[in-house]
């Protein structure tokens, strides 16, 4: 049967001050009304029941997950230690195949904005049905919308089928000549949406992931902790996909965005005509593609171009769109009682 | 005697949103540590002592100027309603005259940045003398430092003596082409620091103003609140300066500004090596010329210039500082419940 398993561990800094380490990017309404995790879940509807979607988070995560996403409590998979995500979706697989020795499972992450459900889950069964029927590990690649350098891009080989590729090599974070390059060539984003039988996975973990592989008998004994402590921590990309030749793309027919920036809310969420997003009681006066986030205060705006603006937790921020990515350079040199949120 | 005249009145929203009804920037730390209206006070220390110094003030302020400022109870003025400065200082100038036949008065306001005391206590002087010697009613010319288009400028005429020049007129709020050829042909702003003796401005207030001349003997009778309720709204410089022929000017040899809106901090203000000027929690990586106020939550600005960021009573403004001025027609299209502030 078809299992999913959402990544749902990150607790980073990219939306500070809004972002906080019990309330994540994934738990926060970035991308809409509800927040991308609850979407995530919704999403699945149609294509795999909530009783065989299964979340790998970390143990503060754990109880919001559980009462936001209305899972079952043994669904929410707590990892010991974030070891990247080669040992949590090893362990997810091994855990829905546990329960389900034909499990199927495609892989997302609980922080992803995804526009077209239908779309989505028309490829993520096209990317199942390939995993199945050639016994590869698929990767659903997204056709670029620009030359983004923080993206891996894979480059496709001969085809599979009407569907599928093989996959000719993965290109992780190029330069921005070699993203323009890319693009151009038609390689697409690595989104991390993924498809596998648990079997097949396990068996190229096994054969291709020192990392990982040794330790597979500690799952087989139930001793999950073992497990995390044992494991190096790699991502299932380079421990596993790029050393596989058992892998084949499934090119995705949808809006994709890893909302990875305050800047990426101008891509995810509804502008005003002049492209500006806000949230919460935001006045604007001549104001063009600003970024605004209110939590309480109302923030009044005027005569601005390309800014960020936050206000929440008791801290706030202004930048220029263009530093966004960037912001964590600057979390560095904060005091930390600046930093730290409450 | 030599009396001060301080006016403290306005409630303006020209610092809006720091300043309230209850606090305008007069009891605001806006120039320095203190605010300009104890700054008002202290700079007359040596020159007039406390129990000569009056203030004119609404009575929704009396209660916090008479403790801020720690003066009588007596010297504390509450005007019945704003009526501009005419019938402001016409009031004092009596009320001085009751109390001191022989009252000389130097009228100055409680929102004004001075950075020379000194100099500003020799020319207020200088500006006594000079009433007291010429009879005239005296006003203290400041060299422009810019083309202001927002204050008056005065045109000096022969002189008096080696101090006083006569007023040849008075050029109100000129056109920036206009403020320009004022500045160049050696023009002074007219600041509202004035002199006079009571005696000589009642005189000239009987003869030339109208609107409040008919009305001086309910003052006389100790009806302040008829007085008041019969003058008509005028500016003792359009109501009484430009119409009397008994005016004379000396010039001030010290920094005068108004602070009228956030862009002036930055010239009244401590600047960092960069330009900016920020009042509380503020943290600041490259950027130029900003304006940044912080009352409780820390502010934290990256890549910005030349802009006015203000966090105060539960509201949050961001514009570029040339737009400052304008701030009062933002606040008029802004929905009442997010304007009035609490």
């Amino acid at each position: 049967m078809r299992w999913a398993v959402i990544l749902a561990g990150g607790s980073g800094s990219r939306f500070w001050p809004l972002s906080t380490p019990t309330t994540p990017k994934q738990l926060l309404p970035l991308a809409g009304e509800l927040s991308t995790a609850e979407q995530a879940v919704l999403r699945l509807e149609g294509l795999i029941p909530r009783e065989r979607i299964l979340v790998v988070t970390g143990p503060a995560l754990a109880p919001r997950m559980e009462a936001v996403l209305r899972l079952p409590p043994e669904n929410i998979l707590v990892e010991p230690r974030a070891a990247s995500t080669g040992p949590a979706l090893v362990w997810a697989s091994f855990e829905a195949r546990r329960r389900d020795p034909a499990a199927e499972v495609l892989s997302l992450h609980a922080d992803w904005s995804i526009r077209e459900d239908a779309a989505f889950r028309h490829t993520a069964t096209q990317a199942l049905d390939t995993a199945v029927r050639h016994h590869r590990l698929v990767t659903v690649g997204i056709l670029p919308s620009r030359p983004d350098t923080g993206f891996g891009y894979i480059v496709s080989g001969p085809p599979l089928d009407d569907v599928a590729r093989t996959v000719s090599r993965f290109a992780e974070k190029p330069s921005a000549a070699t993203a323009l390059d890319l693009m151009a060539s038609g390689a697409l984003w690595n989104s991390g949406l993924f498809a596998w039988t648990a079997d097949d996975l396990l068996t190229e973990v096994a054969r291709h992931t020192p990392e990982i592989g040794p330790h597979l008998p500690r799952l087989a004994a139930g001793d999950v902790a073992g497990f995390f402590a044992a494991v190096t921590s790699v991502s299932i990309d380079v421990g596993v996909l790029e050393r596989s030749a058992a892998v084949a793309v499934v090119p995705g027919r949808f809006t994709w965005d890893d909302v990875g920036t305050w800047d990426a809310l101008a891509r995810v969420r509804r502008r005003d005509a002049r492209g500006n997003v806000t949230h919460g009681p935001v006045q604007l006066f001549d104001c063009d593609d600003c970024v605004v986030w209110a939590t309480g205060d109302p923030i009044v705006l005027s005569g601005l171009k390309d800014l960020v603006v936050v206000h929440a937790n008791g801290r706030l921020l202004v930048l220029p769109r263009h530093q966004a990515a960037g912001l964590k350079t600057i979390l560095d040199q904060l005091p930390p009682e600046v930093r730290d949120l409450p």
